[in-house]
């Protein structure tokens, strides 16, 4: 009977059919509810995750915002308490909105200014707001950057391979970036769908690797699962995988040389993803000049089709 | 006998009679004399604690209070070394305040511009003490936004409920925001009031947990300690609690996707949070369009009456 | 025979009479020479670690000679290709110095403005210079704040205190600030001078602590090393001390709450700062309100004297 | 027979004839392909690493092109709508660009204004732009001086000297800044050209340090690999060095007390590197004034020949 690992920190899940524990790029399906909006979310976590170009929107829109809501305080308090209005032949809401641009980003040219004593405070508010900000975006700006990343690509499928005299369950994972990891681990997990008492409820076994640790990622490198009697997937044939909803969990921790920082990545394995009877062909070779070697990232999911014998049975090990 | 841990680091201190050493939101209950106050505390460390309003306040203060001060000094000088001033009808300290503003800020409209050698000196001076300051709430603000946090919550009670033939203690925690957590770890320490030699004293001793570590704190996690003979709590009845000011300290440590760093939460419970005879229903369930699971953060002290056997002797085992 | 510990990452030096090895600061008295002295140090190291009277000083000096070198600049160009000198009384290199002021700062009140190519190349490029400087400026402060320390006090003195029959060797250490140190480790080494092969070498060896680690250090914590047979101060006496120049070294490493960082310190007893017969008095108490525990960090060299039954040899244990 | 060491990360390449695996700057010979350029390369990585004067390049071309992007914008629209420009006798694009120039630095002086819709966004838009820009090179700028180094220099040799008996093959490191690093741990790893199967593959062994971790790198630290019968270079002569391509592939590792953050440095040495019958001279001495000890970074390649006896078989043990 395997040992189911309680230590994952996944409780059991009541079964949702179908719908994968966590996604290709390592998020995780789980929706909370039950606290507010806004204490549910950390702005900070967002701002930082978010794609580039949404970040750039919301600093934009943010900017914008500012600016707009000043300048209609400059008219509320009448556009003719600002200097140097006159010479120019624009409205006056589109001349209190770029003099309201022009304090908010401390530009000031001056040819438009402040003139009595609302103005000029709105002005000193706005101001000091305009640097208050631009520390917000710089610190958001060194968060992005700086955010540890472990830059794994891995293998669009998990193969079955033979190995030595069985088979095992092989992945393949490569670092894209000028990056350099040591001491990286990975960890497989496979959940499955039971039946326990009636319920579908998910449990989560440990898929011992061959190797869990390599001092350095600087190629490829193929996580291996050898499917003895011991492994989860002893005796299981493709039917089984379907209807258990098998997912392999898998996760890959290292330290980056450039970050300085423990980086972590996740991704996972559903049915649809394995192929059975295969083996990974080399992803590098000898660069054209003999200078070196060359990683062919693009060959991270190159296999062959090898024979494999079916497994005589087709219980679930559980 | 029951090994006190001496490794706490909480000597054995004189009871202070009904008062917690911990709070429920993790600060310890120690004050500090005996070096000067400016010693003593860290600024830093205070303006990256505070809260949010309290320090935007401190904020305003400091650029309000430079602001002000060479405001003044301008007006010593005279403030008829500030070119441009005839041009306003503001009285002259407020236009030697608004000159000031826009020298610190840097957003130098020029409308009104120094005159004279003090003049120009101050404003020198002013210049580059704004953009000094500004570089220090720049690092401020980056310090509060990074500022590892575990975000999580714990149920208010803790729950003696029956396990495994016997009892055990049990609270709950779920992380309320949208980060992930791995590796985490907790350890549960319960402190006693004890009577040795005539004083009262506080002695420590660790509870053990069934389960100390979970490799990702996804959903939410129960923390199990058995009270078997070995438990401190062995035997204990609901006077006992009290007699002793029974409190129980949790500390909970992680490591945190989002910061890239280990992140750590501390709370207690005391008598008055401890249930007798309870259990914890399920916090989570399947989302309601079947996609996923929904983990329901205010259920998370959600627990149903359970029938205990009443310990037979009250001894305290210590 | 005591093993000397090879692993100190001090290889036996040639002795220096009389020189202790590492400060009370934690400072080590090692020079390097070799390299060019700009290799040799790390500039944002020294900037980091200078006192912040130093480092404002600094930061003045090195805006200050910007403003002159770039008022040299308009001078040799010419003055009369500023804008708006005339209309003021200064000399003409102290108008170029305050609106190169005006330009590194980038406050830019326009009063005075370049004219024709030479002066505008210059004054683009200063305005460059400014906001690049000022973006190390706050890099430089925000390192300052942000570099994690202990903020641990040491007792003056290291104690022999009567302990379990014997004698111990004790000092004691306390957190000073109001931040939070856990996994606190702390390690004890003794470094002798010992004549081998007609030299004088320097020879390191373990200090075993009763409690080498601590889970919090919330108040004081004392380090106890038992001076039994294994140890190196085995029936050592005051004579002894002296002429090995017996130092005992300290260090102490922890996790700190608000730089979610490993932070550090080390000091260093020499034979003057150890005092025979005499143990700590606690240096805390319960709060006058009796509210809570009060911390005298005044008190952590607060002893009392303790009969000692003198080593009967004076034989040194190498 | 040695155990392959198969967790170094790199797997068996084909030989590349001649070609080291790691430089002595501790960089790989590895490229990549396979991915389109932009997404193999890390930008901050690159902008991090990159030699300084090269850094400040970028910057410089970075600002030099918006500011003439922004210029010809003003162009287009129309030089006339910059107001103050008739005041100059400069071209109109230069004026366009010095106006771009100051409203891209937030310098502002107002002498030259934007009038008109057109021209007012783009300033607009050009001031935003600006203090963006700034706020990306704070952050790279910070990132640049925090950026954890080790500081280590190590022997441009290797030697193999005599030691307890046998031979021992050694190198020296040490940290060349006025930084502190603790816990350093170090690892040898020796690769060889082998014959297999008709092909020419690399294998890695590693070579067992006598200590592998000193607690303080404060002077220098040989590290030292004793020649016995289990380690990969037993009774390998110097031909045999040559024809296998040997490479000693060095990794050190440790806490660098100013970066409070672990650091890492890598080094190799061939076979032209390694010398037979050296041993090391100490680097180290007592300073003139007996103050210290004085560590002589010029002299850690500083050997003396020493007679060895050449090992009796030239076989390869593998």
């Amino acid at each position: 009977m395997l040992k189911n690992i309680e230590n994952t920190g996944f409780t059991a899940l009541s079964s949702a059919e179908g719908k994968r524990i966590a996604n290709k790029d390592g998020t995780l399906n789980i929706l909370k509810t039950g606290l507010p909006f806004w204490e549910r979310l950390s702005l900070y976590h967002s701002l930082l995750r978010m794609p580039r170009w949404k970040f750039l929107l919301s600093i934009i829109l943010f900017y914008g915002t500012l600016n707009i809501l000043f300048a209609l305080a400059y008219v509320c308090i009448g556009v003719e308490h600002l200097n140097g209005i006159d010479g120019d032949n624009l409205p006056g809401f589109l001349q209190a909105f770029f003099f309201s641009s022009q304090t908010l980003t401390t530009v000031g040219y001056g040819h438009i200014s402040p003139d009595g004593l609302l103005t000029n405070m709105v002005a000193s508010i706005e101001s000091f707001t305009g640097i208050l900000s631009f520390a917000m975006v710089t610190g958001m700006l060194y968060g992005r950057f700086t955010r540890p990343k472990a830059y794994l690509i891995f293998s669009d499928n998990a193969l079955v391979a033979p190995h030595k005299g069985g088979t095992a369950l092989m992945l393949r994972t490569a670092s894209y970036k000028n990056n350099h990891l040591t001491d990286v681990e990975a960890q497989l997990t496979a959940a499955f769908h039971i039946e326990e008492e009636g319920n579908t409820l998910t449990r989560f076994y440990p898929l011992k690797l061959e190797i869990s640790r390599v001092n350095s990622l600087a190629l490829s490198w193929t996580l291996v699962h050898f499917i003895d009697e011991e492994s989860p997937l002893y005796q299981m044939g493709a039917a089984d995988i379907q209807q258990t909803n098998l997912e392999i969990l898998v996760f890959v921790k290292g330290f980056d040389d450039h970050f300085s920082n423990i980086v972590q990545q996740r991704t996972s394995y559903t049915a649809g993803d394995i192929v059975y009877g295969a083996k990974f062909r080399p992803m590098f070779r000898k660069s054209d000049d003999g200078s070196g070697t060359l990683l062919e990232l693009d060959k991270i999911n190159w296999h062959e089709a090898v024979g494999l014998t079916e497994p005589s049975t087709s219980a679930i090990n559980a």
